[in-house]
């Protein structure tokens, strides 16, 4: 059977890349779908300076692009099919994109998160103007200007401290009375005097002329508008892994992220998830690209002993 | 006192400096030793190309540099001096080199691992030239050539099954007359026709002119010796954890490695282990750097609970 594979990898960005690596390395008849762009979120990243290794000055993009190398490098060739559906029978993976049907002895899932959106008005329209997702990647470009960010929990109060070091003004806006972040984050918030906390509020819309100027917030409990002049709204509201066509098949936790033991095999042994769209302790490139490379060899243990032909 | 540190970290391996780099970035006062040169045992690898997002043609030395150049542009200095001793005092870590006293609130150990050498002539002459200690590592670029592995045990077993898909021909040797390795490696081994095990016999010197040649085996019952033709040799008899100045401090297995749990913890709530030194699924260079990275955020986690005005 011509697409019958030993190992099937879902999601090139850098967690399947480096799967991909070492099943070739293993000497693996393996695939590898994707369904954009090699690097995945990467492409979102101005600047990659924490991944050891590469030094202080890449952009994501340069990343990607090296990824993108290195598979060429290799000789490996990757499927642009967006996977639609998965099923399992006697320990074979089916796989189905838009356009065929695959089948493989083994699964690496690596499709990532995406964080998620506030769905309003003027959301979409000025992502990369003034709307952004992540503090880390943007925050530097307005330095010393006023910005809001969205959110109560750990994410949204670890952002906010870290633009209150780069930023003029911070507006940490959440929906409750109070906010779901750890005590010592909160206790570090408190202590910020160029951070103010606006309870009770949701953000519904976004102004601007080619750049956000302002946002609108609406309290919660008398419904009553007011606007806020900003500079940029960053989004802390979670991530939603893309985990949706795994649902029923392997378990995944209550948002979304699928569960793996330490040596990354989901509740089937033939099955693993790396990175970003797994129930993980710390989500960084780095993390990423070392748990593509463990469910790649722990895959190729697993095909050793099941089929010991290969 | 000048020498007491938020966070110590014990030696600049990928680990180790992977730790100092989020460390430097979580804005904690600390400290990192080395007893030799920053990279440590990627000094010794001739070629790292699966390390994701460096291409594949980087040298274990340039990795090393870019380590280097990195703890340099962050401003970080290592104190160059040998740890010879750590205590634990009501969660305070003291630490003595060989010139000076130092204490921490937290440790992360990244004193990596040393593979057991055979001690014959050539073993280190042609470490990189043909001498290896890590299949997954340079198995690749003995694709079709004739290699040796030595050993019996589960590494040895799974090192000559890896390199069976990309190497035309195995000799695994043996100095018993039976494998140690699980049954199951054990009847893989035998159906690979292309891999041909040797008991009863020691390597007992290495041959060539720039790579690799020739082995010298003796048969341990009559002493006779003959010798070999390969291009590589696997050595695989064991790795040895730089660990002993731990022991009955933190847990360690009985073969020397730290025992943590997935966010490497020890068994003390203060210090970590990344890298080599610690029991893990897949020894790689980009498994170590991501544990480097994930201790010593968990390090910062701790520190800002444990000692909330940092």
């Amino acid at each position: 059977m011509q697409n019958f594979y030993d190992l099937a990898i879902i999601g090139a960005g850098i967690a399947g890349v480096s799967s991909a690596v070492y099943a070739k390395r293993a000497g693996l008849k393996f695939v590898i779908f994707e369904s954009g762009s090699v690097g995945g979120q990467l492409l979102l990243m101005e600047r990659v300076d924490n991944f050891i290794g590469l030094g202080l000055n890449v952009s994501g993009y340069q990343l990607a692009e090296q990824l993108s190398k290195t598979l060429n490098d290799l000789g490996i060739q990757l499927i642009f099919e967006k996977v639609i559906k998965i099923n399992t029978e006697e320990k074979i993976v089916k796989i189905w994109t838009e356009k065929n049907f695959y089948t493989s002895k083994a699964l690496i899932i690596s499709t990532g998160a995406s964080f998620k959106k506030l769905k309003i008005k003027g959301e979409d329209e000025f992502i990369g103007k003034g709307v952004s997702y992540c503090a880390v990647c943007d925050g530097f470009f307005f330095k010393n200007k006023t910005v809001a960010v969205i959110g109560g929990g750990n994410t949204a109060a670890q952002e906010a401290l870290y633009l209150s070091n780069i930023c003029a003004k911070i507006f940490l806006i959440h929906r409750r009375d109070k906010l779901r972040a750890l005590n010592y984050l909160q206790e570090a918030l408190f202590k910020k005097e160029n951070l103010k906390i606006i309870y009770n509020h949701i953000v519904t819309q976004i102004n601007g002329k080619n750049f956000v100027e302002e946002i609108i917030l609406e309290d919660t409990e008398n419904k009553l508008k007011k606007n806020l002049n900003v500079d940029a709204i960053f989004i802390a509201i979670g991530a939603t892994a893309n985990t949706q066509i795994f649902k029923g098949i392997i378990d995944i936790d209550a948002d979304g992220f699928i569960l793996t033991d330490e040596r990354l095999k989901t509740s089937l042994d033939f099955i693993w998830a790396a990175g970003d769209c797994r129930r993980r302790p710390l989500r960084q490139l780095i993390t990423a690209a070392a748990e593509g490379s463990i469910a790649a060899i722990e895959a190729y243990k697993y095909l050793k002993t099941a089929y010991i032909s290969i």
